[in-house]
């Protein structure tokens, strides 16, 4: 039988002392070339690769998910570091703008301006569940804030303790390794550890995945200091799934199977996990539904809080008055409900808020209004999906404009889960999907979250950063003007 | 004898039209393709140029600025429009982005992913008073959302009401000669009203340019709303110069007079007006820095109630023990004062907090160490100065260090005020210059402030938005992946 152990909380002291190494690295670590922050990256990446074989493991044990699923997410953590140590050798992403000294310009005599981008400053993530390993420890909001040059705190998720600690081990020796200042990696534990880090001022941004009431709570904590930091939280989302009567028809069954899929899939713990199926009120498809839901085998969750949470959620959407079970599921089986579109905006903040866990919600509609009065009632979503025909360009022209301001990602005849890592990738959307819908927690302009523009005026070259001297030693791109 | 009405307050029921006007004119607004929001903005410019001799008395009469600073307030704010719809017509600033579906990617089969900015919705700008032009009703935040495509609410200025009024019956005319939708302007008047409106789920983003104290209690607001929205505040900046021994042997009477055309111009209402300057202990400069106070004609403020309450801050600065008046100012005369490193870091919430007025500090450090002492006290500011000479590398290097995490913009050798519109400037500093140090409000970056990114997965091309078409029907630059 594998024992977990329970990792005993960062003291206050320790907090202290790792937040002061973190500060202390800013300067150095942030100043450095980009080929050596590079160079970093990839060291990290390589070191969990070669650790494969005890970190999942590690994971299997703490979080119930199977190998395969493990072993894709650690290929994706760390091809997702090497992308971007790609992203940071290039330089582009420092965004060097020289411009020159104009002394005819149209406002008066304009000095000589140079901005490039600088790192925040120590950054704290509040590590995910639901992905130990892509959205956790070295997952995206750390690959990102390294990348751009901050100094990282990890506040690790209690669901997997064990394998915090090991990862935090095996980033802080290849850091090492690869000449990274002491102080630019660090892994805490503890719920206090981390309310106390986000409030001290040595940190200088925060990143969060997890559950709205949590993230809210945290981002108030963030602006509430008396130096508000930048919070990029990602809460909760239902993820839309509006099918036009013309896709019912032409592949209904299809959507059936596609619908149950993603829902159900990694237990339904995931953030884009669909959690509302509109289809027209004479769909026929729930046979097929139930069929498909009841075929789903069994899944433990993450860990035992978020099924109590799971279950409270579950029980209050199912006793709604006008809502009714197509497949009752269980602890571990996926349960299916349906309602109308009436019933839905009747109880908005119990049907459309999202249940973490494996279960959706049918709505059906009566026609083309009511299903635009659903998307118009919606919160702020990760993701909103549209399956339409050809032949109902006015319908789903409607859907796509009125879901447009309610999403950071708009799919047509595909299914939510599986966000891709590409520069076209927006991971991130309307409140409460996140705190800051600017912004992507995924795919490599989630590194711009973590730095600021600074504008040298006048500055001899010799003074001058690296980045925007005319000599331009980094070798990186630099826009000029005049 | 020139009547300045006060203007009445708008009332709820007035406020909620204009409110949801905007909310009404967003998308269409939004949507409207680059060349088209370019000629509105130009049409906006065009307007305000042809009311020059009504538009610069009225603002004389309500503010005591001078008619040749308002005329080239005027001009600066029409050209910064101009560049605005010429940044729009280039079509770059909605980073278009086609990543096409891959299906042999590293990670498993990816989508056709196309990403562009949009417009976040209707934005709320409070007006500052010392710009009634460039940083109020016409100014660059109001300039730069709508560029952005979001409609625009501006909360009047108490300073400037009837001037701000006609301003806006100006843009709203020149928008709607345009062609723009009814309700993508409108200015609103009252501290309630200001207050309402940012609490109303139709603003999605709010600007302020002004007090700390009032910036806060904004800021709070917009974060504490059920749905927080950014919020882009300029709030207090001291803009510290600081001056080497070398620098002062080598030109310290061209410093002097530089530092004090700098500090007391405008009356000392500007956001970059350098508040301590920092010179060796045995500057010997006290003459030069009082005679040159002393001769700085006789300016009022631009309002009673700034007025008031620099006469709060330079009487509470005064009386601080260890500070010496160097230049007594009165009512429209500047004062200078003067105290020593020690004193400053020991009185930090009275002495490091900006005076809004004519009023600097001069303050003395006996050697390196101490310079770089107040430097590392210092809170966020939009701006940090150095003056050096070539034999001092290391003083100024230290000092760069020192100042770089603690200003958006550093200078060398030149004075803080004069902010030029480039590509290349950074108006935005750490908290409390500005309430997010990752933003600029002046330069065409402050459009960026508005727009968040949407990604379309699959979806047909006819569904698409024009940016993001293949058929590229806005000529538009796009970034092609894959």
């Amino acid at each position: 039988m594998t024992t977990i152990d329970s990792t005993p909380d960062t003291t206050a002291a320790e907090l202290d002392v790792v937040l002061q190494r973190a500060a202390d690295a800013a300067e150095a670590f942030g100043a450095a070339p980009p080929t050596e922050r590079a160079r970093q990256l990839r060291t990290v990446a390589d070191a969990l690769d070669a650790a494969r074989d005890e970190v999942v493991p590690l994971a299997m044990a703490e979080t119930h998910l199977s190998r395969a699923r493990l072993d894709g997410e650690l290929a994706r953590t760390t091809f997702q570091l090497r992308l971007f140590s790609h992203v940071v050798a290039e330089g582009e992403y420092l965004r060097a703008t020289v411009d020159g000294a104009d002394t005819g310009f149209a406002l008066g005599p304009k000095p000589d301006l140079r901005c490039v981008r600088w790192p925040l400053g120590p950054v704290l993530v509040f590590a995910a569940s639901n992905f130990p390993l892509a959205f956790s420890v070295p997952g995206g909001d750390t690959a990102s804030a390294l990348a751009a040059g901050c100094p990282v705190l990890v506040k690790a998720h209690p669901g997997h303790p064990q394998l915090s600690r090991r990862l935090g081990e095996i980033i802080t020796e290849a850091l090492r390794d690869a000449d990274a200042p002491e102080g630019a990696f660090a892994v805490v534990f503890g719920f206090e550890t981390g309310t106390a880090a986000l409030r001290d001022e040595r940190i200088t941004a925060a990143a969060f995945t997890g559950s709205s009431r949590a993230g809210r709570v945290l981002f108030d904590l963030a602006q509430s200091r008396p130096t508000p930091i930048p919070f990029f939280g990602e809460l909760g989302s239902l993820n839309p799934v509006f099918v036009t009567p013309g896709a019912v028809r032409a592949r209904g069954t299809e959507i059936a199977e596609g619908f149950v899929a993603s829902y159900t899939g990694h237990a339904g713990q995931l953030c884009t996990k669909p959690g509302l199926l509109l289809l027209p009120a004479d769909h026929g498809l729930d046979a097929a539904l139930v069929q498909r839901s009841a075929a789903v085998g069994p899944h433990r969750m993450l860990n035992d809080r978020l099924h109590a949470g799971y279950s409270q959620r579950r029980e209050e959407v199912t006793v709604v008055p006008g809502v009714r079970v197509l497949a009752e599921g269980d602890d571990t089986a996926p349960t299916l409900l349906a309602t109308d579109a009436p019933t839905l905006l009747a109880h908005p903040d119990t049907l459309c808020e999202e249940v973490f866990g494996p279960l959706s919600l049918v709505v059906t509609y009566s026609g083309k209004d009511e299903a635009f009065q659903v998307a118009e009632a919606l919160h702020g979503n990760l993701t909103a999906t549209l399956h339409a025909e050809d032949d109902e360009p006015e319908f789903a022209t409607g859907l796509l404009k009125r879901l447009r301001p309610k999403a950071g990602r708009l799919l047509f005849n595909g299914w939510p889960t599986g966000v891709a890592v590409s520069p076209a990738m927006q991971h991130g959307g309307p409140y409460p999907a996140t705190t800051d819908s600017r912004h992507t927690s995924v795919g490599t302009a989630a590194i711009d979250r973590f730095l600021r523009p600074v504008t040298f005026q006048n500055v001899p070259q010799q003074l001058l950063p690296a980045a925007v001297r005319d000599d331009n030693p980094w070798d990186i791109p630099q826009t000029r003007h005049s």
